[in-house]
């Protein structure tokens, strides 16, 4: 008897399991479907993926860390592909090289669909068959995988913007659906005692990624956060006030990134005889002065704090006062998936990921878990830095009090802006 | 009457025009059939241009020179693709960057060929409504648009070669078809008298490019020239002896080439297991070595005459025994397109280019064509080395004896082969 | 009778500043006495500079900062210097390319000289004439003044051994001295409590750089840490094991780094038919097992720790221990400048800067000075890791327990090596 | 008797020799005599070798091909130095990058002066203990060398002054001298008939390289020659009518050289407050609209030509017209060796090399003499184009009707002008 309820149990779970991986693999697609074929091929710069890669690489990462290990009679869909969609495991073998994604033009992505269908029926099968012990196997392995698919996800509507950017033809991924009444802009700053308080992962989330932990003391010092993001109005007066041009205002490398690439504007920004004006997904568009500003790099947050008279927050700082002013509520209140930061409400998620003064370094005591999978995140802790929060496009479900962003100093392209802090 | 009867010769004149231009420009969608799509976007190196831009840059062409000039109330089809599919005509105006061509998925493919039937339609109306004055100023215009297409057909398949080479996939463009019976290797050399002789454009073909001309005598010394091509057997005797790495064969900036590059085999080859293999249109197969050599460097070509004991020949040695020996024959007998050269038969047209030792420059007292047209030829005349004949590839009609092809020294994609030459 | 007594302690002052920066001056160019003219010019990688542009920058120094605010009849000693030789303060103006310093051979080593003793006369007159106020005024920027070039003295060496080595003739800065007796090697590791602790410069230090306050408190985790540096025969072992091969140990980037230099062992090794050999600026001899392992870059050191199966201590964890075991006794110990790092004895100071897990970035409530030289320390936090303790280069009077030393990840010339830490 | 009278007429040829030697080999030490030892190391582009590189490679050639080989108990200087002073003779060994020239400072110029001693003592020795017939031997590979050497003192002058111009104190390398009364400016063009004629080393030189012959038969149909070169004002016209922005007047390749170096003007030229400045050997002066325009890339000469309603010569024009004119006799007119072209006067020699349209390739049936010295010209047959005359800083002697120089396409440093041709 307790077996049969175990076992009911253990299909109520592989159901359960099953509709998650279901609900998030066609989202994946979804968010194709306002793309042209030839949309799915290119690769406009070496940080960015073709769509269809995208669509491949996750399915190869089910088929790699679950199918392969756990579904005994599996067939892999084609040998190939192993080396076209591992994106840096060195773990499972060797890789296409990330700067020719958007050079091949095959497997088409009709094929890629019908890879995506293999391994989704695989999955099925492996799910549905599991008894409770192996599902509890399965589990954290299938949450990494459905959590690199949302990431994947993120990464997927970064791609097709900064592609469509390039193109003098400025293709339009979306028209803009009827805009929600916008909150208010918030204003203002609020202060935070100082003490010894910890952060990182405290286990009460469903899912968390292991760079998110351990949990650990840190001494803060008192603070003030801005309670919303910097404005593309706040940001033009940096511009108009020749803050591209002022080296005093930024990092050596910073100053130096500036002169390379000729940076004068956030990223997306073009001036033309209107005046400014940025891409997004739903096209070229006026710069609203009340929106707040993204696609800046590191350099630029820096460069813009320094010049307000304040600096970035640490990410414990950032931590702190989220959970302090309880943000996890704000995760429930977010509107559904939009293309473009709303104007107004939003504090610390589902407007722009916000760049913090952390580098991207280990917790203390911070152990990679074992095997491939600790190549997730761990060898990516040097050279990069912490952004917190999430952005608009970021899924549903895929934000945090604890979780940690992350990019190199230069990138530009994914939802990035900034959050004021100041000493207390 | 007799302009009745002109009035006629004119309708004649013109339906025979437009019948030579559907031709041509149906050929060019026809060989882009077993492509995909996805096959359309790509450009795996710089050098190469995506199919579906050969398909528009060559349309903009006739809507260049020809429609808006001279078809009173043409419309263009979009006001972005002056920009965009133009290739390097200055006098045109500005043109997207030759290296970003695969990194645009829109105009999409569908789009380009509404342009090419927009172009399509156009074209027939400004052909069958001109009279004969009219047609006689457009003729030469024409003439130069459609070896433009035919060229850009070469380069298409080229390009789709290249394309499918780099990926690991190795698609194949198409299966082989049943094999004519191959002719008989042409084996030994011809001697040739010296003199002054005339060389260049004689007038009697239906077309040849600017560059052709003007004819001009020249003085040359008693040479013999071989029969046949360099075979990928004979090809292989150099690779073995070490040809690749003996500084003493090559050019000083070859040498530098081939540590460079890392050279160590024509383009398209690899050594495998079952010993050296080949790329081709028709996927991967053993290298024959009865077949022609081909997809050579100049400096490879230049090493290997120098390794055989021989050199190039000039382009005016090529041309006169071309004459000679009534070359012109050939190009009567040639099997129609084929995407990989024949094992024998082929002298002079339709296996491989073939480099010579003569540097591209003009011919004396050469002009080139007045306006932008002037630029196709011109303003390449410069560290460029002279190949003469034609390839499988080339399309039918397209093939002279006066024809000057040119590729920089380090060009290795497009069919180009040896022809050893000696003094006499 | 005070204002006597004020005069005479005034002048005691001036003397005793005066007899310090006579005695670091004179440092820099008796270092330079071992080198030849042409030693003087050379720039053997951008990161390097001509020993002839540190004399006259380290000059330019107190001719910007001092000088020319301070002593008001003062005659610049050339107009193009101000040009020529700023390092990179973009508040005092424009400044020649790092990275073109060694192909400028004017000024002449002989008017370099010359300069620097323009420049020493008129800071004995600025000494000798200030009073007791002014001297007050100029004290702490005379201050940065010398330990500026007593950094430069470190960089002068670290100069000079790179451009010898990649002259294959492999010149030698010095013949070794008699070895002073070897101490015992630090073997084994000690543990340290956790706790919350102050870091940072405490204010007993007659000097220290903006960037070691302010002093605050963090949180420390016990650990655990080596008593000594890792050893070249420790590092062989990691070598042999293929450390140089397994992207398992190593951070993405370092991973890629190893690729790109081709990095099999630390700069300066080679092997050799008698085995390890290593350049120093003694000459080529045989890597000794016993003694430090140097001019490792950051990602070594953190995939040699990993090999180790410990890892990296932070500059925290570096600086309690320091603290803890009364370090700054081995200041006072330390054996007069060598030129290679002893085998043994030496702990914190005095052999080899040591890497830590701790990016360099600005402490809390950290404000960069005012004026040009903010620029000194504050630009650079972004992007570098920090080193702890010193090197045998180091000068005498230049190492200090707060001391925060930072190069990029990929920097191999500096005398950096390994300290491990380990969780307790 | 007769053995005798051979014996004398050895000895006297042996002297001959040996003063020559003498003669080319001081002069080599004498131009570097107005330079410090800094200016002995460096190397400010790629193409530009360090004096001190010249002094000694200049002596390498002759320890390598005459004392090695034909000095029986001759000991080399150092064993390192056949490495570091080989330029490019694959045949002979290894060598050391001609990029990292500048990177070395040892042996130093005191030793380089002592290896030229070594090497001048041995040849003494070679030369004089020589019998007839090993003289008849050393004779032929002596000429090269002294040849060769000459080829260096003008390389050793084009490398200073660039040396000299990126240094923003631009050094003089000599004052000027007393100026000889200018001849008047050449004016006009001269008309040459068509024919068949021949080109290339005619036998009556006492030297010639390989690449001069053989000599053979060209056409070449009427032309013009202007009777001088452009002039600096005439070329100010081309400037100020926009030639460095407007295409069509450029090759394909050039317009990208343009775009890419930013060129606007030839090198060397300044635009100041008083107008356009040159560098000189002897400092920054005013630009003489009277002077020949020099220092031009290929494609600027071209450029130029075709603005102005021309086009450059072949170089077998450039012969027959210098044949047809006895330029040879200015050859004994030429005022000794001055280091910037004069005013006037030269038409064909002395002032500055000219451009032809003739790329640089081998004669009809040239043959590289055997063995390494087969390599000093034939394999640069390759991408090059060729100059004829001479310039002002040729040594006197080294300059023929049939000396064919060349240089790449960008190349400017060297002293290169233009001399216009019209078809006639």
């Amino acid at each position: 008897m307790a077996e049969h309820i175990s076992r009911r149990a253990s299909e109520q779970a592989s159901i359960c399991l099953l509709e998650q991986y279901q609900a998030v693999r066609s989202r994946s697609t979804a968010l194709c479907e306002p793309l042209a074929v030839e949309d799915m091929v290119i690769q406009a710069m070496v940080e960015v993926s073709p769509p269809k890669w995208h669509l491949a690489h996750t399915s190869w990462f089910f088929e790699t860390f679950l199918l392969k290990p756990h579904l005994p009679d599996y067939r892999v869909f084609h040998p190939g592909f192993a080396f076209l969609f591992n994106s840096y495991y060195e773990q499972v073998g060797p890789f296409f090289p990330r700067s020719q994604r958007g050079l091949i033009s095959r497997p088409s992505v009709a094929e890629v669909m019908a890879y995506r269908h293999h391994v989704d029926t695989a999955m099925a099968r492996l799910l549905t068959q599991a008894d409770a012990a192996r599902l509890a196997e399965l589990h954290p392995v299938l949450l990494v995988g459905l959590n690199h698919e949302q990431q994947h996800q993120e990464l997927l509507l970064m791609d097709v913007k900064y592609n469509f950017f390039i193109n003098p033809l400025h293709p339009v991924y979306a028209r803009p659906s009827p805009v929600a009444a916008s909150a208010a802009l918030q204003q203002g700053h609020a202060s935070y005692e100082g003490g010894i308080f910890p952060i990182g992962n405290d286990g009460h989330e469903s899912f968390a990624y292991d760079n998110e932990g351990p949990r650990h003391q840190v001494v803060v010092e008192p603070f003030r956060l801005a309670k919303g993001l910097v404005t593309c109005g706040e940001y033009l007066e940096f511009i108009e006030a020749g803050g591209y041009r002022d080296p005093v205002l930024w990092m050596s490398d910073g100053w130096a990134a500036v002169q390379r690439h000729g940076w004068c504007a956030p990223l997306y920004w073009e001036r033309s005889d209107e005046g400014w004006q940025v891409f997004t997904l739903h096209g070229m568009r006026a710069v609203d002065p009340q929106a707040p500003v993204g696609h800046l790099s590191w350099y630029e947050a820096d460069a813009y704090a320094r010049f307000a008279g304040s600096r970035l927050p640490t990410e414990a700082e950032w931590e702190l006062a989220a959970t302090a002013d309880n943000a996890r509520q704000e995760l429930t209140e977010t509107q559904a998936d939009r293309l473009e930061p709303p104007v107004g409400g939003m504090r610390f998620f589902g407007a722009l990921w916000q760049w913090t003064a952390s580098p991207y370094m280990p917790y203390p005591r911070y152990r990679p878990v074992a095997g491939a999978l600790g190549e997730y995140n761990g060898k990516f802790m040097a050279g990069q830095m912490v952004l917190r929060g999430s952005a608009c496009i970021t899924p549903q479900g895929h934000a945090r009090v604890s979780y940690r962003n992350f990019f190199p100093f230069e990138a530009r392209w994914m939802y990035g802006g900034v959050r004021l802090a100041w000493d207390d």
